[in-house]
């Protein structure tokens, strides 16, 4: 807000958040200075926290806050499947469906030449190096269906098959409740590739 | 996320900011823990300095990290009228135009007896008790054009007449830039209402 810096100062640094314009910080702004100071603290606090208690866990990427994560220290997981995924968050959208027991390698981003991210910017040593332990059967490839995602999970795939591991990858087609009338011609044609007897 | 405490914590204190659904906070959350650690301090202290900085100017109910605020303080405006908005996000729109050069008076709300708002709880006394002193010669009734704006730009209208001070209402009427066919009827009726001859 004109003339009052600490306003000013917090707009600026909401709006280096992802997905928040200037619009939008400006509103979060004068919505933090009229909280309670108590909420504000909490807040502040969490933010902090989130970004200091919070690391990468050593054996999959996954974000966690203890040594290593829920996942791999876990034994009750099946630890001879591994699920391949772009970032945490994937692994967050993964344990959602409730029915998925093995585990992760999470590769912190995709290969993209457009973005000068190559295959040894991404975690696919690391994942190489845990399939040298032997326990490993299966890899699901679970990179997002677009460009990079398949470029990368077809790179891995190239890698993995000659140690006689068997990759998957998930199956792409139409969502369940979208209609094949609004769905993309690309994944109307996966859906029909991957058709299934019945 | 599922498992660690402190990104639950942060999504959680994200999520009870206006406009960020629990999507939004949790795409946040991971993208806090995921900045550089100088980034994420500068952010928390942002959010804890607005607060403690910022506080109500006493004069004139708007937003300030002095003891008055920048208009208040500024000898140069125009000390004979007042411009009272609902709040100081709205100080922020006039202060935009650079076509005012007078004071403010913040409401804090607007009546609205739906949510048990009345005219005691915004501060319509204190800008009773600025108008006392003679000065101010004109007040522009700049609250929005909707219906708790309206009842209560025409009740403070009914105070103010009587003792003798202008009191003016900012103009409806079509946007610069809109297209009357898009133009709802009542905002088309008051443009009509408040043509000007040529």
């Amino acid at each position: 807000m004109a003339g009052v810096e600490a306003i000013e100062q917090l707009t600026h640094q909401l709006s280096r958040l992802p997905g928040i314009g200037r619009k939008t910080a400006q509103r979060l702004a004068f919505h933090i200075v009229s909280m309670p100071e108590e909420e504000v603290r909490e807040l502040a606090v969490a933010i902090f926290n989130g970004k200091k208690k919070v690391h990468f866990c050593p054996v999959c990427g996954n974000l966690t806050d203890m040594e290593t994560c829920s996942v791999c220290s876990d034994p009750s997981r099946d630890q001879s499947i591994v699920c391949v995924v772009k970032d945490a968050r994937d692994v967050n959208a993964m344990e959602r469906i409730r029915d998925y027991n093995g585990l992760y390698h999470v590769l912190g981003g995709v290969i993209s030449p457009m973005d000068g991210v190559g295959p040894d910017d991404i975690r696919i040593r690391e994942l190489m190096s845990r399939l040298g332990s032997g326990s490993i059967k299966e890899v699901v490839l679970a990179t997002n269906p677009d460009v990079e995602g398949e470029a990368t999970a077809s790179y891995i795939s190239r890698l993995i098959k000659p140690m006689g591991i068997r990759v998957t990858r998930i199956a792409h087609g139409v969502p369940v409740g979208g209609e094949l009338e609004y769905t993309d011609e690309i994944t109307l044609m996966r859906a029909f590739q991957g058709r299934r007897e019945v």
